[in-house]
């Protein structure tokens, strides 16, 4: 199986696909969408969804281009982690999910391998997705991922880039994190670990200075009413039921939450 | 083969075909997106557009994600309707097209079969696509419809949330409806049967005291010009050659529709 | 294998896919969706996507509903180019891609044969992509690419409508030509080809009447400075490092573009 999730929006996967198929003819896997529409060159935001999201496969290949650097001399890597290889530029877009795939592929080790890819003279300077990401991601499918280190081209690495999110503060009597990324529906996703809240639900706590009801759904307040819940990510997230939480807290990626309880 | 609609945007379905796809293995079907986009948290649109869409496929376990109560008390559930099953919350999202489907199958009766899936303790109470309707799709699936009952943690029950579409009132000289909804062209799709215009196409009959032509197709308006037509759900819509007709005629959901020939 | 590619945005498509599926049963092939939010009812936006992406896959059906004149006397038609098939509109946006493929099949020549789909009284004036497109792409992938000739209903015909883009003026000192159409990202994407940016690259040139550096991809300029560039289709192409070029240089399709070197 491979996966594909980029920022490109429409219609340029359809190459990266095209690529794919035709390389591997007959022996061309399942191919899966993830996203296409990743916040456009936010490596930070895109790295976060792909940590949620691409744990939930069964081992694949995943292919993986929000690549503002493209034609640049950033590297394109192969990562290896657990069963799973990620394709993709060396910017720290695989780093967070490769370092959960390891983690749960091992339980006591969080660790995971580098490959580089050959750039050789790609057909475009600007679409690496389709001329450099797409063919290097068959040819791991094709050899399999255990055996990526055989493919011709592809090379172990010591080095790459590293991205981490931001930790929260977290303390007796209250925590301090800070707004990781907005979701479609508006709820404002914090790296504030939804654990603090135990114990809270159904009373309010205070959250920059204000009063919001804690709840474990958002239809336990009525529609418009703001509230604070944890999400499927596990994290604390500010939400307004059949609203959005980012409009109605005012806030935005990358803003400061302060919770007192 | 398992189809997949929901109001998530992007990139949640894909931890719903993670989570199928991990679940059944080898023995994972083809998986169709029908829609991500359906109108957010709007139970009755998103149930219009499954009646039109989910009939045309072959038999199919179709799982529907459409669900402002998810983490309230909602039951979640499986509707069996000739041979395809439906699973998702019981809202009445998937009424109408659980009923076209048993009446396509049986031709005199449009009857089908509710089961409900017990809940216990999700991962989430925020995402149950992933935590609870993705795993019952796919226990549907490697079960097989026809033996729903047999699965673990789902059992018949006999009340389900209803939904029925308005219906319009049809007289000799004329018509009262209302526009259900309007699809991406902005075509306003009305509950009045499109038989009524029988025998009025190329003249104009009168809508809201206006008069309009009525055409079988938009292009046989001039572009930019208003048009009344039969749309492939087989009701009058209201229409524009090449525009929107909701902001031509100033109509939106649950507006009146009155029309006098 | 069926590609599918419209402007009809969602959940239309889906009828398409399920037609198909239920039309083929078992012998349904691989699905893959090329776009469906192309450039709404613009034949020539969607025949140059349909030009850039198609040539990259294997041999395929190809189904393409842009189609603003549906209902009307427009046949609908099946084009075979090399070992692949185009099913759509006889409006000119399979012809492009038709001639392309045509030419990476032969090289030395890039004629296309054309095919005309009987339209018997189908079920919708306004919806031919489920009611007369879908079933002919089912049915030319179950008779096999180079046996469309046999299908019940498809027959030879001589004459098309014909799409041609406008071809830039290259000159020694500079180039005419004109914005062709705007990708996701806001470039401008012209007529004129890459080639002529040669030996310019790290420079600037005219544009219009202002220097702009050329560069051979978007991050060698700082973040949100303007450039030309060679996009991933040959073309010369209007660009902002991680920003719009269609409003950083003010332009839009079928502007002119004038280069002085």
């Amino acid at each position: 199986m491979i996966t594909l999730a980029s920022d490109f929006g429409s219609p340029y996967p359809a190459a990266m696909k095209g690529v794919i198929l035709d390389r591997l003819g007959e022996a061309a896997p399942r191919l899966v969408d993830v996203a296409h529409d990743l916040p456009r060159q936010d490596v930070r935001a895109a790295a976060f969804w792909l940590r949620e999201v691409l744990p939930w496969f069964p081992p694949a290949v995943h292919l993986v281009v929000v690549d503002p650097g493209v034609g640049t001399d950033r590297a394109a890597i192969v990562v290896r982690a657990g069963d799973h290889a990620l394709v993709g530029p060396d910017n720290g877009v695989l780093v967070p999910v490769a370092r959960k795939l390891a983690e749960d592929a091992s339980e006591t080790d969080d660790a995971f391998d580098v490959f580089e890819v050959a750039v050789d003279d790609p057909a475009s300077h600007t679409f690496h997705g389709r001329d450099v990401f797409a063919p290097a991601a068959a040819d791991v499918h094709a050899a399999g991922v255990e055996d990526t280190a055989t493919i011709d081209g592809i090379e172990p690495v010591d080095g790459h880039v590293d991205l981490t999110f931001p930790e929260a503060d977290v303390r007796d009597q209250g925590a301090t994190g800070e707004v990781l990324v907005v979701d479609g529906f508006g709820n404002a996703i914090t790296n504030v670990p939804g654990g603090v809240l135990d114990g809270q639900y159904g009373d309010g706590i205070e959250l920059n200075g204000e009063s919001v009801p804690v709840e474990r759904s958002y239809a336990q307040v009525e529609p418009g009413e703001r509230l604070l819940s944890v999400g499927s990510h596990g994290n604390v997230e500010l939400a307004v039921n059949r609203g959005r939480g980012d409009e109605a807290f005012g806030v935005g990626v990358g803003d400061d939450v302060v919770l007192v309880w």
